[in-house]
């Protein structure tokens, strides 16, 4: 039979009503011939919760300890929704990660899924059962330890499951009907996208769209998994939610898709380190290996031999960031005068793969920025996008000029 | 180094800060230079919120998803714990049940240990770590699958790693200071024992004195591991709490240790069932295979070939019960008249050794309850204990005027 995977984040799995509603959805899919693999969250708030108990016990813990307290979440609700579903007799069972077993790196707290064996589930497939729930977010280290994938894990775990299966489809339930032009918590004005290129959503999601983490995109993209973003509160049919999939089969399009942001950015900046090769090579390694992941970079104009380094961290990752430099400083591995902070900033970005063949959007972009006094920090580009790092106070009126400005509710 | 096993109930480790507490206490031990086992419960609550949410989900659950679901509490405190001793600079990790691996048989929600390699954890040992935090109550079955032990599993954790461990002694860490003569919350006069056999505290234990669980009890029995009861919550001597120990190494002692009760008995008679060879077989061999806990059995007199048979159940298991006897029926496997169950009895029992050598002692017991009107259901003796099945209402009374009557304030 061919297999389906369907996952469902915390919201959509919040409490047991809305998991028994889940499971009727489920119920549908298995009806239509499907076996089916869901990949399920933790309980909204539940994660969120173990995060904060491992922080306030150990502000710099062992990733290896994290895991294990933090994947505990998933477990839950895959056992509740095993139950859920044979209550109305659909032959399910629950599979926790190293169960399965979800093999991964041992990047503890942001590891990588290296492989998904399907002996397992597929024997039970071929036994009679229908539903493979497996708890979403977690695998199994080399070593034996729990492993976890990072926020969102959850979509990497399905889209990875989807291409293992080789499944038909894998439909990401969420809290959305799908992917918007922008924020419409920010935006009244955004508008649901019926499609999305793989690439767009790539930069959507890397840039703080919170709808599909960015390692699902890209794994989706490389094996063509079909990939579709849903809301779970609503009736669906199968043309609901957005689409994400190769742009050639998506016929028109703006310039621009979306207008997406990140709001909890920080600015760091190294004063007076020496301007010499190599020295780039020594911030961001140090950085990398204390598993900071800095965004925007930006090199002052040199001056007697010293330069300022400028670039964008996620706030909740400063203080890592320091003690790492610090410890570089200190062990003389790096010379510099100080180390800036700056926790109230936002990064904007425009996105579009029409930017490819149309010139004139980052002008259009910095012009509309200038006309409402808003001061651009720092500017990064690519081929499909422009962001910009700005004040954190003016993330939300440059949002909706950006999306009056480059007109995104209209469709194309 | 000698190893020591420590077990945290729940509200030992509530929350942060008794987490907090419990970790100094555990320091205190690895400074005297012990290597120590720490067998953590859920943390107060969780697994109550856990069972909850498996009933409402599937009131005839799968034990097998019960068992995943349930097991969950215990790997969130784990990991809390040796981040916490982390954070102090002791060395600790922490091991679920299957990472251990506590091998178990597949009996799920009641599984029994079947064997605790010592191979991973002493390895680990030798590298310098000091403390092994292990989640409590659950183990893996020999499918693969999570099992857990049952209520109170952590206890039997513990000693079963004190004794695959050659543990110098088992510390039960709980939120009473020892054994009582009875539960001070229903006889003031209540006294701690310094020392109890470990025959009394396996009929206080099965009783639902609910400080240890039974099995821990037979296996500390079996495997001579020294076993103490002690607070959490106070500072502790070496001689604090109650050892439970064999009775050799008690001096002296009451006729009557303690009286022990269980509030949560149901009482169920089958009436008018054949009265022939082989019948209570029949219908106890349903009830187990049903995972139902039959206690105190009475059967009446036969009259035309036909007899009543009365047993008592947790009354968590009356519809479990139920269910099985009436699929026994219907099935043809056994013909009764009707089923009268009564949800509102409980258990009352005197425990001590030193019946063994003094008789009057079921006299006493029957002539103090009947003083005070309070009928008896059923009676139950062995050796060193006498149960009776009462009408509820008159628990706190019954267990008061048993103190009372054995002088159970004035120790020996």
């Amino acid at each position: 039979m061919p297999v389906l995977v369907m996952k469902f984040g915390g919201t959509s799995v919040a409490n047991l009503d809305r998991i028994k509603r889940v499971a009727k959805r489920i119920g549908v899919e298995v009806a239509k011939g499907y076996d089916v693999i869901v990949i399920v969250s933790a309980m909204s708030g539940k994660t969120n919760e173990l995060v904060g108990w491992v922080n306030e016990t150990s502000p710099l813990f062992d990733a290896r300890e994290y895991d294990a307290v933090v994947s505990s979440g998933e477990n839950v609700t895959a056992g509740l929704m095993a139950l859920t579903l044979q209550e109305m007799d659909v032959p399910a069972r629950s599979w926790q990660g190293w169960q399965v077993p979800v093999m991964t790196t041992s990047a503890h707290a942001s590891a990588r899924i290296e492989e998904i064996p399907t002996d397992n589930i597929m024997a039970k497939f071929g036994e009679g059962m229908r539903v493979a729930v497996v708890a979403g977010f977690q695998g199994i280290s080399p070593e034996g330890r729990i492993t976890t994938l990072g926020r969102g894990g959850s979509d990497t775990t399905a889209v990875a499951f989807a291409a293992a299966f080789g499944a038909e489809r894998c439909d990401i339930y969420t809290d959305v009907d799908g992917v918007y032009t922008t924020d419409p918590r920010v935006s009244p004005k955004a508008r649901k996208l019926d499609k999305i290129s793989f690439e767009e959503m790539l930069e959507l999601a890397s840039l703080g769209a919170k709808v599909l983490q960015t390692r699902s995109v890209e794994l989706a993209m490389r094996y063509k998994v079909k990939l579709r973003v849903l809301s779970s509160f609503e009736e669906q049919s199968d043309e609901a939610g957005t689409l994400v999939c190769d742009e050639e089969e998506i016929m028109e399009s703006n310039v621009v898709a979306g207008v997406a942001f990140s709001r909890d950015e920080a600015k760091m900046t190294l004063l007076s380190v020496a301007d010499r090769p190599g020295i780039a090579s020594i911030i961001f390694g140090c950085l990398s290996e204390a598993g900071v992941n800095v965004d925007m970079i930006v090199q002052n104009i040199s001056e007697e031999g010293r330069t300022d380094m400028t670039y964008s961290l996620p706030t909740d990752q400063v203080k890592r960031a320091e003690q790492a430099l610090d410890e570089l400083k200190s062990s003389g591995g790096l010379n510099f005068a100080d180390l800036d902070v700056d926790m109230d900033v936002a990064k904007v970005s425009v996105v579009g793969i029409g930017m490819r063949s149309q010139s004139g959007v980052a002008a259009k972009m910095f012009k509309v920025l200038s006309d409402d006094g808003v001061n651009i920090r720092v500017i990064t580009t690519s081929e499909i996008k422009i962001s910009v790092l700005i004040d954190r106070k003016y993330l939300e009126l440059a949002v909706q000029a950006l999306h009056d400005a480059f007109e995104l509710e209209k469709a194309a």
